[in-house]
């Protein structure tokens, strides 16, 4: 039998989890009789256009260093968003083609989220009118779990963990004083408010905070806000809430941009801060003598390792593994999937889709997930986010810090 | 025997392991037989001059639900920042010793910082002169580790090892896409840098973040950190830089005030924030092309409980346990202190020093342990904090979210 090597790429927004879908497939790769080497590109396709091309296998000769590979955030192949042009364009395509060739390469996997399976799209599309057979797999990723196709995507149920946890904590240390409260904390969620969304799962029978959710699928209207804030107050001194960082106005103006306008970034995308930061001064200024702080989770709700969703860790190796047995089996220009089974018990099924029908677009929270007013969210939305933020796996220390692995 | 009744609150900010302290007294309070009852103030002394007592021992009657107070964070009891007058202004402590009559107390003890020292030291100034033999007896506890006559205090050590993993694991997350960027963390810490320095403990052979760490001790001056962030540039692509949220200006004045005058809390303590975002704003003017960002730990840093360090978690009960078997033993006007042993082995001996040479005074890092330009600290300093964020504790999880135990 004639071997192959594979290669894959980790593009966007790192997760606490995508290291774990790079260890399905190099442990599935190196399994794969088939395969012969697992090679990675540091950068994504950025970094292999400029030849930056590591062995994987070499590099994880020794298994504990890469059973650490599953406990260690961010990309470990580091990331880009590098976009591709349309493939009329070939310059870059005959490029990349040519390089595929160097490296005998059969299959090439990208794990990503939407502006990642704009990449694996293009590159199939082009290998399908060049009559090249490579094959190209997009294997999902993204804490914002707005990719069209499949029930969540790896990557949310961790920073769902985190972003519950936290706001649980947070809630019970701003108690603390029994003074009138008012913390705001931003939550990543550019378009979707799945991760806002979830803070709803820090409450329980004694938590009754977040007592107002505001996501980017509802207009959002100061008035209002100062008004719930103050009902709020009526009810119970420690008032947290939580806003999506992409919240706008019913003309769908950015609540963050309200001082003055956004960078973006090469995919066009804003840098959105500083929505908390807003709301807190208007209530201390609508509100005087509330105690009010905004907290920003930042880069820290998609990097933590202890807080990982032990669940999100097996569904981040099992796409990672899926992708490669596909690719073995001839599939091209798909996204792995997963659908969730009916039923009580929580299980899913890896199957795979169209890439094309994914890219570019984005899932939001459906409507009748969100509550009339549109600072909450239904039973039917909490029965479907708590099983992802469930079990815990053992973390290796060392020098009372978790030990991660790194390429430099 | 006579058996009499303790009395214990919680004051000032919380941290990580303030209730394992508690769980100490309670322990050592009911496992002891001149000890009748253990009972609680709610929000400190504020709360019992309201007469909000609570009966420790009847709350905790299972001792399941009493273990979960050990994962518990921020201050199960609530807090107060309530400054006790000058005890010749003799109203206030007549009503408190009258209820100290009413329940029986035969000690008092205080779980916090330096203010809280500052009440157990006049209430037993009050005491002697008054003929009362109640006893006080402090039990130190702050994130800041800024009390004096103790090796460290209890929270530090947790705080600590939040902070190294998180700079460590937001090291990894910007690293990511290979492009020159500038993280600047606010950590807190009003007049003392044992915090922000604790994040030099993010570095191994690997992360050499972070590279610039600015402290309360050493003015901070505008144009040598634009220098010294264009300087790390040279060095390598992702720069990561921790404030302290108090640093000032070699005249004295607050970083974070240089837009306008912070909010003061009724200790006459500034609301500190904003320091960060300062010197983001600097580097994007000054630096134009280089990405930057600021995060704020904020309240997370001193409420996570999955990162509590485990030696910090023994020692924050022993100090509790200790504090009881001290007032058995007759003491009053005293603070527990840590003492940590000569030798190789770390081993911390646990001693009562006045209450009156600790209240309101603040301990610095000394300057030989920071070094020459002020933005680093020296290997001493690692030696001192090193063993503090040691060890991990079993953490019991419920619904995919640690447990914790709540008074209301």
């Amino acid at each position: 039998m004639q071997k192959y090597n594979i290669i894959v790429g980790q593009s966007g927004g790192p997760t606490a989890v995508i290291n774990c879908s790079l260890y399905g497939v190099i442990k599935q790769g190196l399994e794969s009789e088939e395969i012969d080497k697992v090679y990675g590109m540091v950068n994504g396709i950025e970094g292999f256009l400029r030849g930056d091309v590591v062995d994987l296998g070499e590099i994880f000769a020794d298994p504990e260093k890469l059973e650490l590979l599953r406990q260690t955030p961010s990309a470990f192949l580091g990331s880009c968003r590098y976009k591709l042009p349309p493939i009329d364009e070939t310059e870059v395509y005959e490029e990349m083609f040519e390089k595929f060739g160097e490296y005998n390469i059969g299959a090439f996997l990208y794990i990503g989220g939407n502006d990642s399976m704009d990449t694996a799209g293009k590159l199939s599309a082009y290998a399908k009118r060049h009559g090249s057979d490579v094959r190209f797999l997009g294997v999902p990723k993204t804490i914002d779990n707005d990719l069209v196709g499949t029930d969540h995507t790896p990557g949310y149920g961790s920073a769902a963990k985190y972003i519950a946890s936290t706001i649980r904590d947070i809630s019970v240390d701003a108690g603390v004083y029994g003074q009138k409260s008012v913390t705001i904390v931003e939550i990543m969620g550019r378009h979707a408010g799945w991760l806002c969304a979830a803070s709803a799962l820090a409450r329980n029978k004694n938590v009754h905070n977040p007592m107002l959710i505001y996501l980017p699928e509802t207009p959002f209207h100061m008035d209002k806000f100062i008004n719930s804030v103050r009902e709020c107050l009526n009810k119970q001194n420690n008032v947290v809430v939580c806003v999506s960082e992409g919240i706008r106005d019913k003309e769908g103006r950015l609540i963050c941009e309200y001082r003055g306008k956004a960078e973006t970034d090469s995919f066009g995308h804003k840098k959105l801060t500083g929505a908390a930061k807003l709301l807190e001064e208007a209530v201390m200024s609508e509100l005087p003598g509330i105690k009010c702080r905004s907290i920003e989770f930042s880069l820290i709700q998609r990097s933590s390792s202890v807080l990982a969703s032990g669940r999100d860790k097996e569904e981040a190796e099992a796409v990672g593994r899926f992708a490669v047995k596909s690719v073995i089996a001839g599939e091209s220009h798909q996204m792995v999937c997963m659908e969730r089974a009916e039923g009580e018990e929580y299980k899913i099924n890896y199957v795979l889709k169209d890439v094309a029908d994914i890219g570019n677009k984005e899932k939001m929270i459906p409507s009748w997930w969100i509550t009339g007013e549109g600072t909450d969210v239904t039973s039917e939305f909490i029965d479907y986010v708590k099983p992802l933020i469930e079990g815990e796996c053992e973390i290796r220390y060392k020098d009372g810090m978790p030990e991660y692995v790194y390429r430099q």
